[in-house]
């Protein structure tokens, strides 16, 4: 069965997805690469690196995934629909290899990169995205790339099938927070936490079986 | 040497210590016993619980306690300073069978209770409190008792030693943070994190030397 989910989104203790004065050269704003350097260090990325929990967890990030569903905010800085040559943050050949569908409120023609990734731009809600991205996955899983605003998004509107969260020892104190407004979404997972030699803590949500 | 540490604190996933709408019967609002639970399951809480790292951590809980810090809103729900019968939220025979500093702009007379238990009533910045109880506690430590509010005083003062936060995992939604404004809190801490199969989260700050 092909999930809707959440793979290696990190967030700080204090809970931000992305920190604060996101800019151009600056993607996570003032959280700089803090957010990720767990991932860094994995042989995932890396020969030599530790062949760890973390990196069991990053290599789900591509396994069995056959689309990518992104916010505005993960595809650019502010303001990157007033430039017409904008293709996205993550230069001519993206790890994302699928289509990827980037939700904006100012659509444009689909894009083509290397090595198979399509940027797609779609004006919709999250059911209708899930529904396209879908369709365009094959009977593969569709990742939800974030940032925090859109997975918060699709988690209020019940379309998470499972996600996968790392919790970096961290503060941020600033930027955006992932859990606001989900009071109570515990009793539709079955939660579970790992914690690694690393610092990190990944939590798992899997859908309850009827929920 | 003598620590002013926390113990035991326990916050969900987003981060409350305190749910909303505190009131004489719901002490931790509608939080009501969730963020405790885990306690409950242990054999230093009752004869059968579990004996694994739950209950470890909370062994340290009057582990060489000679004093308590606690929050207004930790002695009793909002308005109690309006009750001249008050006398805490905790019993006749409260758990702490130490000094307790309440922090409180309505002080009063100290009250001893059954146990050791003694109240005594500061209205006082974070740094005097930390002085006075440090002298009452003979050379023992300092446990701060929370809510999250104070300790949160007591960390943003630079007065905390040791902390250790409970997260359990589940989603409050609303209700008093720990974290807020506390920007780059682990730069002056070794911070650990295991994970333990009740679903818990154990973190602990330990200063670093030098911090």
């Amino acid at each position: 069965m092909s999930l809707i989910r959440v793979q290696n989104f990190s967030i700080s203790l204090d809970g931000f997805g992305t920190g604060a004065g996101q800019t151009k050269d600056l993607h996570f704003g003032h959280a700089g690469d803090r957010l990720h350097e767990w991932m860094f260090a994995t042989r995932y990325w890396e020969a030599g690196g530790s062949g760890g929990v973390d990196d069991l967890f990053l290599r789900q990030f591509d396994a069995g995934v056959g689309a990518e569903i992104m916010g505005a905010g993960k595809f650019g800085h502010p303001g990157w629909h007033d430039d017409p040559d904008w293709k996205g943050a993550w230069g001519p050949n993206p790890p994302f290899h699928t289509p990827v569908f980037v939700l904006t409120h100012h659509p444009r023609p689909s894009i083509e990169m290397e090595g198979g990734t399509t940027y797609h731009f779609l004006n919709a809600e999250p059911a209708e995205a899930a529904k396209i991205a879908r369709d365009a996955a094959g009977g593969l899983d569709v990742r939800l790339g974030g940032g925090p605003s859109m997975i918060r998004d699709f988690l209020a509107a019940g379309l998470v099938d499972h996600m996968h969260v790392s919790v970096v020892p961290i503060l941020l104190g600033r930027g955006v927070r992932l859990w606001d407004g989900l009071e109570g979404l515990e009793r539709d997972y079955r939660v579970e936490t790992t914690s690694s030699p690393s610092g990190v803590t990944h939590l798992t949500f899997t859908r309850s079986a009827g929920a």
